[in-house]
């Protein structure tokens, strides 16, 4: 179920108090393609709440695994981040989940543990000290306490972006045909044509408002059929002005 | 309280049904430095659900302004981007949170929407017509159900980052002035009635056309001086149409 890129990855949860935050993040784990959650030292687990809230991504939270303290849980992890709201006085090498992405890329196929906190005290000291690693999501100076289920849905969007980033472009998206540049020279001359016969080519500066017009068409692509479409339009627009000739 | 560069942006709730999310996405906003909330006729709203859900970001619904259809809230708008899940039979111009952030700072000063349908529905194809781009966040392709203040706190963030990127603004492509999104439609109005004149518009099928056209020039935004083009030109054809009757 989870994108090949993303497949050592597991998202820990330290200390949950609120079960509905749990079902909440497991469900934006699974928006963005991850499977595997791991939960230490959940407050109140196995929750009805936490179900509700997960909506559909129950599967995660039937196969998370619960832990009594963080270092069991990530024995087996080559690389450890943790996540944090606050500036510490120790200063750890801090990372954006950009560059988390980045870095668990480069890291190729190891384990690896992203660790959330708890919602009001984040992380222990000896928590952190578990950590390679420390990624701080940039927010409002003023007002930075994302909810936990947000925070997990930043960072594991950023990895999935990441992930698609080396797949092949999207197909469906390269379906339209566009109107060839032969097809648009073709199109500019009907215009300036069109133009001329209904009055409205200024012609002391032909060149001016013909550029103009370049500029608009060319910047806005036209599709082969939309091109179809305006050179129809130019050609009603051209008999009804040649009939009042 | 905003970042100087996410001024000029709004975030629009189209029809939630749910006022928890309203909340949830009020906080979203905060913690990315966000603080224009739009809604367009909410179910439920005001309620103590949303005030709860918004723990702190209280202010941002305070001042939040309610309309009762989306085309008056964003009359005023430069650009409106409509955030959707689903793949439409006919693509609309696509882009990702990441192009969203690039393309509203590359804007520059102008008034920008950014619009999030119905928790179950979305957004109408009368609303989605009411939009130049059409972001999609990238998501898993067999459960793509983000919750609404999750795919609020998504796009935010990415402008977040880009804000604080710092990356200056073109003051080249600042000097431009876009048509607002009343002038289109004066411009589409003008549009369907001139093409109804010449015989161009199939009056078995007038909306699949200018469904084509709102797709085609919403694509290509534009700008003021090319919308008084376009209008002169409309309004050349209509007389030479007209001289004939």
């Amino acid at each position: 179920m989870s994108h090949p890129a993303l497949e050592n990855i597991r998202i820990v949860l330290v200390g949950t108090t609120h079960p509905g935050n749990i079902g909440a993040a497991a469900r934006a784990m699974k928006t963005m393609q991850q499977s595997k959650l791991v939960l230490v030292a959940p407050k109140i687990y196995p929750s009805a709440e936490a179900t509700a809230r997960a909506t559909g991504a129950d599967d995660i939270l039937a196969k998370a695994e619960v832990y009594d303290d963080l270092k069991t849980a990530v024995a087996d992890c080559e690389l450890v981040i943790a996540t944090t709201a606050r500036r510490r006085s120790l200063p750890w090498p801090t990372i954006t989940p950009r560059q988390c992405a980045e870095q668990i890329t480069q890291a190729g196929a190891g384990e690896t543990a992203i660790v959330f906190g708890r919602e009001s005290s984040g992380l222990s000291n000896e928590e952190l000290e578990l950590s390679h690693l420390m990624l701080q999501i940039p927010a409002n100076p003023d007002y930075s306490s994302l909810n936990l289920a947000s925070a997990v849905q930043i960072v594991c969007y950023e990895l999935l972006v990441n992930a698609l980033s080396g797949s092949e472009p999207d197909a469906d998206l390269n379906a339209e045909t566009y109107a060839s540049q032969k097809q648009m020279e073709m199109f500019y001359e009907h215009l300036e044509q069109g133009m001329i016969e209904i009055g409205y080519l200024d012609p002391d500066n032909p060149r001016r408002l013909m550029h103009r017009m370049r500029r608009l068409f060319n910047r806005a692509r036209l599709e082969e059929s939309e091109w179809k479409i305006l050179r129809g339009l130019l050609s009603a627009m051209q008999d009804r002005s040649g009939n009042m000739k």
